[in-house]
This record gives structure tokens, sequence and C-alpha cells, in this order.
């Protein structure tokens, strides 16, 4: 039997901060309070001057995905092993069938994959087309696998784009299996328009990325994703929302009433667009993610949605692609991978620039970074929480710890650090996952194939209000 | 020679107001004042205590249009009489090309039908499909046919809608062309969705017809169709904006300095859904058209949206359909022929509930009735002003005449009338269209084919800063 | 020793909802879960099919209050019993000093009065004058007294009415103190005028009561209030928020990241001011309160406000005067005593248009009739929520109960009920106050007195990051 | 007799551009058009590849003005003589009457003043306190002086500032008159709140300038004002709109019908708070206004408000004060006198920022620098438009001509420019006031007394919907 004890830290949750001892036991937390009774061999931390907190869960991750014609250099072993450096101890990754590929065929491969993860891990899976099969195949996955939750591109026209009427398909089926929908909002019709507009220009270099995808596109992506889920009354969920355009219409919607979620990437609101005007190509390509940096000004934006509940949650949309996978695209910016890292860092930058700015306090810290993405994807209070009976996935954070982050010594498998030099005050202490001391003093104490697939029911609370209004309001014929 | 006296009016412009007699001459305006001297033949007519004003433009009409299996009742010869009954001097009705069918073919079949039209007249052309003819002829109608304004339906699924691919071609030629693209805005891929839903339902009636065409699919294709036009730098107009949600996009772009206009119809500033669930079938199909009549409280958005500023022009969408076609829909509402009347009574309410409710001055009457037509489809100053030179077609207004609108008395050539036993104050006195009195005393004078084709060029001004904009702010690329 | 156990009940918070049991001792909850060992004497209570929530919080109440030249009709005792036949098992109301009265002193009046309560109670502060007694005052109330939180009318000018000077120093004061300012937010200087203008027209009637105090003039006070925060980096809760204006200035504050909180009362959410132009002046009058029942289309606007988080609590302004009381305004509207009741119906009101309507779910009803308040106010956990260690204020809900709203079968003393006659579905099977079934099968069970004042410290977990956030962003000389 | 034909220019007004040769006899424009038949002796301008222009009006100026201890450098001479030398021909300054001073004892001091003009000039009169006095004496200075809006300055407490009181009275009173009320919308009391707080902290220089008048101040004067100017059924229009904050409150007031109108300062629309950081102390001081210059990003924003509507007219608040009268506020920054110049540069900097960024359009930039002004306060068609019967006050503008702005070289009574340096394209070719050819070549040709005290008539066109509105709303009492 493994047992810890935490004794002397700030037990802080999304809802309130206590000073208690943590007692866990094969894998839960069994036991908050003073003066626990634990067994004699229970392994004693001393958390003094630390805080205890629930471990960081990365809603978007993309573990060795094959894209643009190569394959994410990071897999779910070295990535959920990063994580854990961080203090991130879940993940929930993203299934992705190709076009005309059958959902259940791509969910066993990514499953294959990811069961070398040493933390936990779930999945999104991604509608990409739409026939009776993936209908049907949503219907399985929901019912038997505990999938809760589907994504939708509506960029990347000619490949994983999602049209109209397959979001219209797909949000009505996810409305009536009770799974969330979410969608990559970028009008991919427009992207493609300007990036052949830009290279007929002679603009081939990362300069023209962002341009080839200027806020407007996400802002008419957001919006049309927003009327779908509204005229059909299923909520929504929006991965990386990084533009002004966008939590624009997501404070509107969910101002008049609608179930609207947004999620923030850590590098959307720390970096600006002047990364993809430097000289150095390689630089400026290894930047190069989609939605793109955006023009200084939207990463306050970013933050205050945040800070007024306009968005939720925190990720950082992990997927490596290293300097040669980069260099793809030396002639043409629109065949450059699109992706950048960041599992090990998110929790780090939230808190230094979150906390330490006084634009989050210690609970909110916990509610964006692990909390609000266990609620929404019905994960809480397995995940997302330090009380008993949850999992004993844990963080002992050092409030005043400093930690450089650069590429040199991240424990990501990526040449690149997109926040290279940047010290911060605040760091993981010790990580604790499932009930195990993984990370100490900077290293890591890994298993491989430890990490479980993490089940997640259908029907959050949040569809009980949305089933309710449906019925209350379904339309009614006049009788002539 | 055709000369006419106005005398002891008060003449009203969109910019001021004077009192001052008008002198016509062989269809133009030829001297404005005091004591003018003219001929002794000239016909004089008594304006005292009368406004003389430009006559009404209305931009947005269909004269027999072959829609949903049917005919519009109204031809240009009816259509055009019975708006010169209302005050309105001139239509610019649409060219709607068959996808797949030659723009210029098109045009010229709705040329040969409006030559029988009373009054003056233009063409929008619809753009519903793409390839390279359709590049080229936009070319040759601009440049030969004084066409500049395109017009894009993002309803009508598997009819007339244009795929985004088709809006980006377009509006980007609109650009090159100098001439401005206009949309139907309502997201067509729900609309046909949502009827599908409605008749699974069992909801059969013309109230399933709001229902399936909710705001929130007007203002997404609003807001789609507005950052289409953003990314592209090219300016906009709306057709007939029915909601909030359109209006708000409208305000928001408007507000960040985009070139964006909006038209709004008389039907949908006065009447709503309510028409939809009367117990009589023949009165709510009389009331289907596209956008819907909206709920109660979308009105007053609209007015007050025309006080602003957000909106600038009125039309009517005059498509008239008698009941023996709305029939056609007896056991589906989604083939109850779209379309109402309205081009003979829209003055007459604007006056009466604008004018007289205090929401818009006579001068803001004049502008949103005629003026800001003229001037966004560049037929100013020949039209929407009573200016030296101007083209003398013109309204004298009687403020204190009351009339009662109804299908019993009214020109228009439907057996409907959606205003029906409303008693307005203000109304045409006599009517000016070329120089000659065609309506006075409640007759009409007109004349078969009397009405000219007016080519309107392209480039209006706003065409002068918008290119401006978009050379100054070209994209860079950086050395490296 | 007093101990009871829950059996078999859905226990509802605003996170989660488990099957459990919940076992009570002494006042607190000491265990949650499944086959509790709990003492053979605990009372039991079966909770099959009935929900087991946190007692519901009124963070608005006005117990006798001298007001208008009368006293309310409801007085502790008798407020906080009916309070209990609610569901609403703690109030937080009002101390009001007169201007130039020392806050000490109307602090110990108030605490004298509520010493008959029934059930827990703390107090608000008014601040409606300044000069350095207050802002000594202040600190002991904080420090000493368990004052967390210091209310401003900006209304009820020659009265009651804050100056802004006042707000700026109050709010200031907050700020330093860690307690929460809260405002009325009223344009007192236009509500006053319109007042007079109304009168001097001839309107004495109730329908001249909503008229003094449109919407704009909320919407007007709301900002003020919002910006005063801003420029001095405090946060903010406006009670009885009304109206659309007011709440998108919430919103649009909220959205940037200030940190903004705002109150409904159940009144707000359900009435309309059609009941101001009823026949019945007596009808009339007694609805009058400030800020007033707004027009329809406000009321889905609170709603969806609430849905959304924009509004985070409901509470009622409960201050009852009868008839005669009323009638004291018999010619002259403004002379009507302000207020209406509800501290009893608002939880079955909430219920039946929240849950029952599907637009709140059960555990956001939980968050919104009870543990958002006790969050802001720093009440939480002791209050607004079921775990162990909290107070034992629960009701056991019975969502399949229906109770008809009404002067002649409520607890309230006041002989008028603004939802009459309204028949809810989803009422109180039993309330428990502090471990002690006080309520059950329609009957109270109570004790004058055995209510505790309840002190909240200062300094909740809000005003960590606003501290650091001002502190980080001092502004810094330049040094020339 | 005096008379000028100007031949082969472009004319541009705010509604179109001809070309076209304009005749000026007596002080008039007489006739426009082609092959105009003129005396012999007038004298000739050629003006090919020029564009005949309206002459500027500025609505905002302060020529030699008591202030903060000092008085304003520029005078009525000097100060229309610069403005004739950057096209402008006419200003609208104000009569600032001390508190308890009567209005038309001010009125005359200042009318005495401007008796020196080289240009024509009108008044705004402030009101900044209020008795019965004041309630005649702006009926006196409507209908017997000409003067048809009155100014309130919101800031500056315990000097000229009006309470909220003075508003809701001075606004009525405008209301009944026809006259247009104009706010300087910071909140004052706020405003001195921050100085002290700032001066405690030791603070003292130039940079704590803005700090003591951030956005928000502006934000929430504007929004008071125009809820006051809502709720009493009046226009409104704010003088100097310099953020965010503000123009979104004027875009909202806009769009939902409110008769709003705003002015934006060249000054804030290209300079940044940055000048308030730079070493020299007295270029900081230099630019000390109210409002401040503004954080970057609020320059574009004012722009969009420009192009987009919300903002219709153009100023500068030339209130001039040289290095030796700002070292007054040398240990206390809010003793430096607040103001700028610019009278002369506005029109060159609108050209250069506005048409040749593709910002305006030719029109538009007439429109936003004379023709609006003239139309919000009654002098158009007198001023404001190049038409047949208007006041001869044009300018002939070159815009290919290029000119450096400077202190060293410009016209105005101050050793300091805000754009010191600047080269702008296109600028004054020839300037003509009342017919006369007054600016040529760089040189002025002025006479002291030439400019005339121009009456503006009450009830502009607006007040007409306004008071009709304001009617047929009026509140009605139920009979019982």
């Amino acid at each position: 039997m493994m047992s810890v004890l935490i004794k002397g830290g700030k037990v802080v949750n999304a809802d309130q901060s206590i000073y208690a001892d943590v007692y866990c036991e094969d894998g839960k937390i069994v036991a908050i309070g003073q003066n626990l009774s634990v067994p004699e061999d229970a392994e004693q931390i001393d958390a003094n001057g630390k805080l205890v907190m629930p471990g960081g869960i990365d809603p978007h991750t993309h573990m060795q995905l094959p894209f643009m014609g190569t394959v994410a250099s990071e897999d779910f072993y070295s990535g959920t092993a990063a994580g854990l450096a961080g203090g991130t101890t879940m993940i929930i990754d993203f299934v992705i069938p190709s076009p005309q590929q059958s959902l259940m065929e791509a969910y066993n491969t990514w499953k294959d994959w990811a069961s070398r993860s040493v933390a936990d891990y779930s999945f999104h899976v991604a509608v990409t087309w739409w026939d009776d099969s993936v209908y049907q195949d949503m219907e399985t996955l929901v019912k038997e696998e505990g999938v809760n939750s589907f994504k939708h591109f509506m960029a990347y026209k000619n490949a994983i784009m999602a049209e109209d009427e397959t979001l219209v398909n797909s949000f009505n089926r996810c409305l009536e299996l009770g799974a969330m929908p979410t969608v990559h909002a970028e009008n991919g019709e427009l992207v493609d328009h300007l990036q052949k507009k830009l290279l007929a220009a002679g603009l081939t270099g990362p300069e023209a990325h962002p341009l080839s995808r200027p806020t407007e596109v996400e802002g008419e992506a957001a919006n049309r994703a927003i009327r779908i889920a509204q005229s059909l009354g299923v909520p929504l969920y929006l991965v990386h929302v990084s533009c002004k355009e966008a939590v624009d219409e997501i404070a509107r919607a969910r101002h008049e009433g609608q179930r609207v979620y947004g999620e923030v990437l850590a590098g959307h609101l720390e970096l600006d667009d002047s990364v993809y005007r430097q000289n150095d190509w390689a630089a400026a390509a290894a930047h190069v993610m989609s939605p793109p940096f955006r023009p200084k000004g939207h990463q306050e934006v970013l933050w205050k949605a945040l800070q007024g509940g306009t968005l939720q949650t925190t990720a950082t949309d992990h997927c490596c692609f290293c300097a040669d996978q980069k260099a793809m695209g030396k002639d043409d910016f629109s065949k450059i991978p699109n992706g950048t890292a960041g599992i090990e860092d998110r929790m780090m930058i939230m808190w230094d620039s979150g906390v330490n700015k006084g634009r989050l306090s210690e609970q909110e810290f916990v509610a964006v970074t692990s909390t609000n993405s266990a609620k929404i994807f019905n994960l809480y209070p397995q995940k997302g929480c330090i009380v008993e009976g949850a999992d004993a996935d844990i963080v002992i954070w050092d409030p005043a710890k400093t930690h450089t982050l650069s590429a040199e010594t991240h424990h990501q498998n990526i040449d690149f650090n997109i926040f290279e030099g940047r010290t911060v005050t605040g760091a993981p202490h010790i990580t604790i996952s499932q009930g195990k001391v993984v990370f100490k003093d900077g290293e890591l104490f890994v298993t491989e194939g430890a990490g479980r697939y993490i089940k997640r029911p259908a029907f959050p609370s949040i569809f009980e209000a949305v089933k309710k209004y449906n019925e209350v309001n379904a339309p009614t014929a006049v009788v002539r």
C-alpha cells in the first residue's frame, strides 16, 4: 500500500483555502485535516510554506499527432512526463480521424499510442466529416468509451475542416448524447484565400502566417459556432481563444444566457505577433501555430476575460515540431507544421503572470488550471480538487521558488521553448500522481504506462438545464 | 417642352429645408428660388402647406420574379406605377441568375422585362455561383452596363445560396471593380436544418416559418458577411436587416470604422411575428417572407438604428404573391412562396411612424427614403435631392392628408396588404417623374415604357478611402 | 445533544450533486456519506426523492426599518421566521444611520432589534455621510464587529443619498479595510427632478413611480459606481440590479476584468411595470419599491444575466409596508413608502421559474440562492454549502410539492403578496436551522432569539488579487 | 465690390465632388459651374490640381482665456489669423462665466475681446452655476444674441465644475430654448481625489497628470451626461472625446437612437501619453491639457469612431500657454495651466493622417472639418459648404504640397508645437474669408476686426424630431 502524508501546507481549492494536512492512500485522497492519524510508514512530505493544490489538467494537447506531413515529436510518454514536471497531472488529448476514416478506428489507434502515458489521460474525438457511421460511432464513444466531448475544426480547408452541415449534424448529435461540442474557430475558407493571396504577393515567410489568419477570421468562426449552438440549443466550448474578437463573442453569448465556454493558451496570454517578424527564420517558424500569436493588446484582453469569467480554462495546445520539421515550410509559410509546446510551462506562466501580478487569486489559479476543466468535462470531483475521495493528483507549489524556462533544461521533447529564458517565481516543488511522488527536486520518477485512461460520463450538470430549457421552449403548432 | 413650376412649398432635402419654388424643364430641375422667371405655359402647382421632396427610391424590389415555382404577380409596369402612387419614383430591382446561368443572359432577360416600367429603374445583379465567366461578366456589367452592386444570398440552400467560397471570390471582385457587394444574410444551412426538424415535428403551418429562421440565423450570416468583407477590405451593404442581432453586428463594425451599410424594410419596422400565429391560414401565409417578421421588441431596435445611423436606407423587398400562389405551401410552410408587397405603402408608413412619432425629422425622412440610397448606389445627385441639375423626380407631400392602406384601394397587383386598414397621416399629394405629373388626386397618369434604365457608375466616393486604406496597409515581407 | 440524520436524499451543492446521507450534531454538519454510524437517538428524516441543499441566504432585507415616516411592519422575529418557512436560513440586513448619526450608534440599535431573530443574521452598514468619525467607525465595525460590507444609497436626495465625495471616500476606506462596498444604484438627482416634473404635470398616482425612476437612471448610477470603483481599484457589489442598462454595465466591467458583482431580486425577475397602471390604487401602491418593476423585456435580460454569471446572487429587499402605510402617498406617489415583501417566496420563485423552466440547473439554484452570497460576503464554507464542518442550515426541498403563494397563507407580516395566487412546483419540505428542524409540514417551530449574529471576516479571497494588482500597478514618478 | 473667380478646381462638399469654377462676390458664393460669366476685373485664381473646399470650422477654441491664474497667450486677433493660415475660417469660442458671475456680463466681456478677430466667430456660453438669473440669461442669449449652445464642465471641482443639479436644470432649459447642451466629460470629484493621492505619493511631475485623469474618469462623465440627456429627452454634444470609454458610450447611445454627438481633437487622434514621461519637464508640461493624451491604442479607436460616424466633428481646444506659464506648476502638476495649441495645424493633420492614410475620403474630410459643425451648430448652409448663397469662406487645398509643422514657423502665439517637426503632405494653398484672399504663398493678408460675430439660430432641425418625440411619448395619468 502506497501512502503519503502532506503536512503543514495551505490547501487551496477553487472555492476556499485552508491550512490542513492531506493524507493519500492507494491513489486517493482519504483524509484532510489537522492531526490525522496515519500509518507509521506513510511517506511524509513537509509542505510548510507551500501550497497544496489539485494537479493541473491540460484539456488541449496533441501528443505524437500526425499532421501536415509529419508527426509531432512529443509522444504520450515524454509528454505526460513533461506535464508532471510542470505540475500537470492529467491531459485530454485529441483523437483526429482523417476524413472518411472511422471514428472508432482512429480512437483505437490513439488509445494504443496513449497507453505509454505516465499520467492519467482522456480523449476528445474530432468530427471531421459526416455520415451514418459517424452518427453511430459517436454513440458508441459516449456510451461505451467515456468520451463526452467532440472537436470540430473550422479551419484547415481540404483537410480536416468540418463544413457547416457537419457542424450542424454533429452539434445536434452531441446534444442528444449529452456530450460537449468543441470548436477550433477559424474560417478555413478565408485562411485559404488569404494564404494564396499572400504567397502570390511574394510573402512566403513566417511573417505571413499571422496575416493569413487575422483576428476577424477567428471572430467570424467563433460567432458562427456560437450561433449554430444557439439555434440548436446545445452548449459549446471554444478551444484556444486568442483574440478580442472571439472573446467578445463569447462574452455576448454568455451574457445572453447561452452556455458557452472558452479556453485560452498560456502562449496566447503572453506572446504577441512580433515573434513572426524576427530575422531568424527558424525562431519565427518555431512560433507558427494556429491561431497565431496576436497583435499587442489582445493579450491583456484575454487576461481580463479570464479574470471576469468569460474564459474558464487554460491549456497549451501542446504540439511539438522541431527545427527540421518546421523547415518543411522554408519556402512557403503555409507548409510550416503548426504547433508549439508548453505543457511543462503552463502552470508556472499562469502563476507568475497571473497570481504574482494580481490578476488571479490563488483560488482562481486553481480554478483556471484544473477545476474548471474538470467540471466542464465532467471529471469533477474525481479530478480538479483536493477533497476526500478524489484522485491523489496533487501539486505542492512553492510560491517562492524561481525557475528559468528553457529548451536547454525542459523535459519537453522539442528543441525550442517559446518562453525561452524567462525566469518565473512560483514553481512545482513536488508533483504527486495517483498518490505517488513523481516529480521532486527537479527530478522525475515516472513509470511508462502508469497513466490510466479516464472515462468521462455524459451529461454533465449543465445539460440538465439545457435539456429542460429546450423541452419547455419546444415549438408548438397552431391548430387551425 | 414639358415644364412645371412648383410654387410655395417647403423644399426638404437631406441636409436642409427652405421655402422656395422649384422649376422643372425637360425632366430636370433647372431652378430653385423665389420669384423664378418661367415660361408662361409652364404648368403651375400650388404647394402651399406641402413639402417638396426628392421622390422615393426603393433599392429593393422583385418585379415579376420567378421564384419557388411561380412568378411574382407584380410586373415592372404595375409595380413602378404603384411606386409612383406612393411617392416612389425609382426602384433598383434584382437580376437573379440561376446557378450556372450566365450573368449577362439573366441581365438581358431582366432588362427586357423591365422595359415596360413607367418610372426609372436600375439593377443589382446576384452572384449565385462562381466560375471564370462570372468573373468576366461582372466586369462587363460594371464597365459597360452601369451595374455597381452585386447581391449574394446566404440562404436558400440547394437553390440560389452562395457558398462562402463564392462570397469570398465575388466580394474580392467587387473591390477590384468598384462595385458594392450586398447580402441577404441568413444562414441557409441552419434554415434547411430547422425546416426539416420542424416539419418532422409536425409543424407544417406558417407559424413554423419564423421558427425556421430565428434571429440568430440572421445574426450569424450578418457577422459572417461583415467579417469576410473586413478581411478583404471591401465595403458591404446588408439588405433587409430585420433584427437586433444583425443590427448589433452592423453597429459594431461601423463603430470600428468598417464601411458597412444596412437597409430596413417598412414591414420589419412595423409588424411582429404574431401575424404567423393567426388562425386564418391565408392571412398568416400572406406574411411569409424572409427574413420573417420578428418577435416584438425588434421593431423598436430597428427604428433606433435608423435614427442613430446604424441603418441608412429603407426599402420594401416588394415581391408579390397572391393567395392562390401562397396556397402552394398549404401542407408545408417551406413551400409558401416568400414575399410581401409594399412599394406603394413605404413612404406613408415611414412618415406616419417616423416623422409623426418624432423618430425622424423631415430631413431624415428624405435621407432614409431617398438620398442615402442615391449616395450608396452612386445615383447622387442625379437622384435623391432637389437641386438644380437633378432629375425632376419629386414628391409633393401633404403632411395633413390622411389615407387608409388597403388591398381594396392600393395599386399594387396583389390581393393582400400587410398594413390593411391602417390610416396614416401624411401622403403624396402629387408625384412627378422625369418632370411630369404622374400621380395626382389619387389618380395615375403613367406611360408604359416611360421609365428609363439608369446606369450607375462604379467607384462611389467610399471606394476612394477604401482603396487608399488597403494600399497604405498592404502587407510587407521581412527581408531575411 | 441535538442530532439529526437526513437519509436518502440527493445532496446538492453549488459544485456537485451526490446521493448521500447527512448527519448533523450540535448545529454542525459532521458527516456526509453512506451508512453513517450515528447515535441511536438521532432524529431521522427521510429525504427520499428530496434534495438536501444549503439553506437560502437572503443578502438584502430590511426588517423593522424606519423609512419615509413609518416603520416596516415586519420585524426581525417574524421576518426570520417567514424566511425559514421559505427555506431561507440566514439574512444580511442593513444598518442605516441617518446623516450625521454615528455608525456605531446605529449599529448598536439594529443589533438590539435583531436579537429577537429566530435564524442567523448579519449586517451591512450604510454610509450615508462622511466625516472622520465615519472613517474611524468603519474600522471598528470591520475589525471588532465582523462587518465586511458597507452600503451606499445613490438615490433618496435630501435623505440618505451619498454624494460622490462620500462614495469616493468610503470606497477607498473599504479597500483599506478589506470590506466590500455595495451600492443602491439610482441617480437621486434625476429622480428628484422627475418626481417634481411628474407631480407638476398632475401625475400623482403610483403609475408615476416607475416614470420617475426610468431604467437609464439606474444605468447611470451603476456605471458611476463601477467607474469610481475602477479608478480606485476596489471591488464592488450592486444590490437589486433591475434592468438591462445596469446589467450591461456590470457585464462590461466584468468582461474587462473588474471585480464587480450583482444581485437581483425575485420580484424584478418576475414582475413588470404594468402593475403600476392597474385601477386598484392600493394594489398598484403595494408594488411601489425602488428600483421599480421594469417594462416587459427586462425580466428576461435579468434571467439571462443570472444564467451567464453577470449576476451572482438573488435577494428580496424584503421591506414590508401594509395598506395603511402605503396610503400615506395617496395624493403623492413620492410619499408612498417604498418596499415589498418576499423573503418567504424567493426560493420557490427561483425554483419554479429557474429550475423548472430550464434556466438554472439544481446546482446553479444553490449557487444563486445561497453559495454565492456566502462566498462574496465571506461566510463560506460556514454557510452556503453542505460539507462537513459547516453550519447545519439546510433546506430539504421537495421538487414535486406544489404551493400557492398568497397573503392569506404566508408567514410574512404584510397584507399583500406580489406573487398572489401563483402556484409553484417545488417547495421546502423541511427547514433545518442550526441543526434543528424549524419548519415541517407547513408548520414553524421557532424560538425567539435563537438566531445568532454572524461575524464576517474582512478580506475575502478576492481582495488578495485586488491588493496585489494595485501594488504591482502603482504609479511611479519620472526622475528628472 | 470684391469679386473672385476660382477656376479649374475640384469642388469638394460633404455630399459630392464636382469639377467646377466658383465665383464669389461681396463675401458670398454666387455661382458655381463651367464657363461662368464674371466681371472682367474679378480676381482670378488658378485652382488646377487643387481642391476647393469649405473653410474649416473649429468649434472649440479658447482665445485669451483667463484660466488657472494666468491668461492664454493667443488672443482673438492672432488666433483667428493662425486659423486662416491653416485653412480654418471660423471658430466657435467659449464664454466662461465664473461661478456667480452673470452670463450676460461674461458674454459681453468676451464679445469685446473677440471684436479684434480677423475671421468670423461665434460663442458657446458655459453654465457653471445655477440660479434664476442664469435661467433668464440663457433665454436672452438664445433669443437675442444668437447663442444656441451651452457648455458644462464636469471637471474642475471648486472652480467651474457644474454639479449634477446644474446639469439637470441647464439641460432642461436648453431643451426649452432649442439650444444644444455640450459637456466637458470628466468626473471632477475623482480627478480631485486622484490629484491629491498622487501628490501625497510624491508624484508631482507632468507624468502624474494623465494618471489623475484616467480614461474611466472620462467614460463615467460621458455616460452620466448621456443618461441625464436621455432621461430629459434633450440632444447632447460631447467636446474633446479622447478615449475608448467615452466613444463606446456615445456609440451605444446613438445606436439606441439617442441624439448624441461627439467631437475629437487633432491632438487626441495623433499623440499618446508617453509625452508626459519624457525627461524634459518643459516639453512634458507643454502637453498638459485635459483630457490628457491617452495610452497607445485609444488613438486608433478615435479614428475609427470618426470613420464610422460615432464622432462627427474635429476641433483643437486651442488654448495656448507658453513655457513660463506652464512653469507655474513646476512643483505641482495640478497647477500647470491646461492647454495646447493647434488651430493652424488641425486641417493638415486631418488630411495627412486622414485622407492620405485612407481613413477618410475627401468628402468625409470636409464633413469632419467643417460641414458637420455647421450643421450641428446651425450655421449650415451659410457655412460649411460650397453652394450658391453661402459665405465665401473657402480653402483651396493643395494635396501635393508638403509642409513642416513647427513652433519656429507657425503663426500661433505659443512657443511650442505638439506636432513639432512633422512633415505633412496636403496643405492650404489659398484661404479665402468673406470672399477675400487672406492667406496665400505662406503669407497672411488679414485685417484686425474684419471677423464678424455670427448669430446661430435656435432649434436646429434635430430639435424638430426631439420635440415631437417628447410630445408623443409624454407620460399620462391613470384615471382611477
